[in-house]
């Protein structure tokens, strides 16, 4: 342990002269090993000459928290010609490794991060340490010490392109196996670099096998983090308004909706389900004076659609909110938290956007401030102008949807809209209809990119005319008994909405299939890992 | 609409229109009950004369978002004293009401404030008026105009006691069913006050089967105001520290730890599992290199316990980071984290504790800072010197945890502790062994007021050395193979733990029952509302 007196604080203490003893110990290994490979009369050079960087390389032993080390790990992604001449400690994957003669290259990966290694057989680096760095098996956790030097010329593989580290430690943390069932490369690599000219691509459902090891693709680290920051947006936006975050069940006693495309759970020695949505209890939490309640959490939906939007198994950003006059409080309300998600991440995540868009472009996600509002009549009107056939009280199809959408940014200049009034037959029961045209309701879709991303509505307060709605709709009293009841004893007028966690992070960063954005997507086909 | 010209902001709009005409119509038809109820032969004296409010009560029609009504809603929790001899607009539930005579006393609740008001027969309020009052059932939702006086003695059954509100119009705008299935007043009762002296008590069944009423009660509304503060302060403390928030799926392949205690369920042709705990998918994250991460989520335990603390579907608040060289390293995290809940929840959330204490006393939560960190076999000491016989390997029972806890607490003032170095007999397969002494292991639990809230450890990374553990441990290694691929191809060492959230909010606030702190709790006898 020469290096990094100054900058990496490896201090004398017990890791390394635990490290020490340890390395005696691999050394010895290493010399067995060699010494059984001479017998199988394969004499290497390098490995018969002695070894002046004995104690400098190797595998550590399993870390068990055998010590505790007082030391720093520098970030790859902080290094860069400030750091010039100074010694560095680095904890990183070996991404790739290249010998040439007496040199080898070696870049180093952290999340996003990649920087340059190096090793030239000298004073410090002997043959035998070249050799054992250039072996290391590819997506190995290694502890790297050396120095950081300035480069003549750019690095265009590295992110960290102005600085590369020349090596004078390198020990293996974790090993991985030799064959990888893919490539980080590969799996990063966008579809115009794939086919014909001889580059491979990883398919979806290789890389959904392989989650752990796709999840390590720059793309895929940008995403996640993406996606961390639109809940937490989310509920950055509502807890300033005073919502209070619930958590509802997930097991349920009745499939709620009509009974279709529910999963049944056995329950000890009765059956029941998994909720939908948690429409009825955050309507509960109305009802019981919450004023204004948000949940994220499970959705479910059997549903055997496999499609690139559909996931059996979903985050839910619900939200539900009690108003004075008039629901449009509530659809603002949420409007303007959907403008303060993409603020936060148009100016917050300009990194992590930008590396999604290496491997899958995109436009630049546009919003209004505040955001558009469309009535339903106006979109079916703008879709008619364009020779699509449809009923005023035809719901819209997902072609239709998406046909609106690029209508909608050509003529307003926005990805996100909300539009409003939605057919009152097209809704579920528990939809207030419009008191000026019963054919319409007080509901709404919002839209990104031309795709649904949230459903919302007033909902029907009122006991007696919500058990008049059910019936109408043929819905059996008794399986809905316990939600009517909740609006017996006063419940102030509300509306609320239920948004795609997964959708609204693929439709910001326009990527095409929602596998994208769930870390483990579950889908009537997939069920692991 | 006479009131409120200054204070109230409501305006000659379409709202007051409207609720003139609306007003005409409800008054008109109350004049035709009036007529059939003297038809009837029960004439009554203030019906019969002249109604000088009329236009000033009524019950509104249902709000189908008629119209945009620009006005302002005060909330009862502001006005005081600065409000005196101002116009207000609150809406409230009705509370309780009391007629004598030519008054009417009534108490507005909203959320955990209340107001009182008070209607005189004279000028504005007509005898009709002050009848229909009075005879508002309890729980409705009422739009409240009025003048704020100041009180001569303070009103002690109010929380905002100094002021008392003249009311001047009354709207119902959500109208309760006469009989509720419990009264808010007795379900916020302290035991103390119910029992011998006559005072009725609800049962915990009772206030469950009506959750949505009990929910209403100031106590419930203090206690899921500290439990989204718990949520929210678990996130703020780890996204500071760089984690990102993840989620993991609920319905898995296999049951992973063995297969008891698992919900199973029906998934399209084959069948799932309901996740036990989010374990191998955050593990999965930190062998796919996001280094820190947390997930809040529905945690399901198919275990037939009716205990005051178990639950078979609860919130886990689980977090995972890797670490440089020793596992403290993430313990540590842990603990601080937990400081910072304890603190936030004590700079500010006092008004909300002592709600909670007003029914259910409890001692202050007592934290050191830094938290107290003790070893198993300490712990064991402790136990032993007080007479509890057990073998060092010996894991906790569940008395001996809550004496440990009050000999903790006397030894060194805290209700929160971590125990380090559990026995590695007592802890799943996966639990790193302690390099020095087999017996023990690289894990803990964490404590408050005496009761397991956390446990976690540091987990085996090396794919070879799990699968010897999981042998060990006679655990069939089909079922866990997509768990040990995961580390197979490098991952760092890494800890993590668990944490129940209702159980933090249940022994922050001393509560007796988990049931408290599930909003809708699922437990192996009940799986409504």
């Amino acid at each position: 342990m020469v290096a990094g007196k100054v900058d990496t604080g490896v201090k004398d203490d017990a890791r390394s002269k635990n490290a020490l003893k340890k390395e005696a110990k691999d050394a010895a290994k290493l010399a067995k090993k060699q010494a059984a490979q001479e017998a199988q009369g394969k004499p290497d050079e390098a490995d018969s000459a002695e070894d002046h960087s004995k104690g400098k390389y190797g595998k550590l032993e399993m870390n068990a928290s055998q010590n505790k080390v007082q030391r720093e790990l520098k970030r790859v992604s902080d290094i860069d010609t400030s750091f010039a001449n100074k010694s560095v400690l680095i904890r990183a994957r070996l991404h790739t490794s290249r010998a040439k003669g007496k040199q080898c290259f070696v870049v180093f990966r952290q999340g996003r991060s990649t920087i340059q290694g190096i090793l030239t057989v000298g004073d410090i680096v002997s043959k035998q340490m070249l050799k054992f760095v250039a072996n290391i098996s590819k997506e190995s956790i290694v502890d790297v010490i050396g120095k950081i030097q300035n480069v003549p010329n750019p690095i265009e593989s590295c992110t960290q392109s102005d600085v590369e580290l020349v090596c004078e430690e390198v020990w293996i943390v974790s090993e991985a196996e030799p064959r990888l069932p893919l490539l980080i490369d590969d799996a990063s690599r966008p579809d115009s670099e794939t086919g014909e000219d001889g580059l491979s691509k990883v398919n979806q459902e290789t890389k959904l096998d392989n989650r752990f090891l796709d999840l390590r693709t720059p793309t895929n680290q940008a995403i996640y983090r993406v996606e961390a920051a639109v809940c937490r947006f989310f509920r950055e936006a509502l807890d300033k308004q005073g919502f209070v975050e619930i958590h509802t069940p997930k097991i349920i006693p009745a499939a709620s909706e009509g009974g279709a495309n529910v999963f049944k759970v056995s329950y000890f020695k009765t059956s029941a389900y998994l909720a939908q949505s948690p429409q009825l209890y955050k309507q509960m939490a109305i009802a019981s004076d919450f004023e204004k309640v948000y949940t994220v959490g499970a959705v479910f939906r059997a549903e055997d659609s496999n499609t690139h939007r559909h996931l059996t198994e979903f985050v839910g950003l619900d939200l539900e909110m009690s108003f004075d006059s008039h629901y449009h409080e509530v659809m603002d309300t949420i409007g303007n938290m959907f403008t303060e998600i993409f603020k936060g991440l148009k100016n917050n995540y300009t990194k992590e956007i930008e590396q999604v868009r290496k491997q899958f472009p995109s436009e630049e996600f546009a919003f209004l401030e505040p955001p558009l509002k469309l009535q339903f009549p106006q979109a079916v009107k703008m879709l008619r102008d364009v020779g699509i056939e449809m009923g005023d009280e035809d719901d819209l199809s997902t072609p239709n949807e998406k046909l609106l959408g690029r209508l909608v940014k050509a003529k307003y200049g926005t990805d996100f809209y909300m539009l409003d009034k939605y057919p009152l037959a097209v809704r579920p029961f528990y939809t207030m209809p419009d008191p000026k045209d019963p054919k319409y309701s007080n509901s709404y879709d919002m839209f990104m990119r031309g795709e649904e991303i949230l459903s919302g509505a007033q909902r029907i307060h009122d006991s007696a005319f919500l058990t008049e709605r059910a019936k109408h709709h043929g819905i059996d009293l008794e399986t809905i008994k316990s939600y009517i009841d909740a609006f017996k004893y006063g419940c102030p007028p509300h509306a609320g909405g239920g948004i795609g966690m997964e959708r609204v992070t693929m439709l910001y960063l326009g990527l095409d299939n929602i596998r994208k954005t769930s870390m483990f997507p579950r889908d009537p086909k997939r069920l692991t890992p």
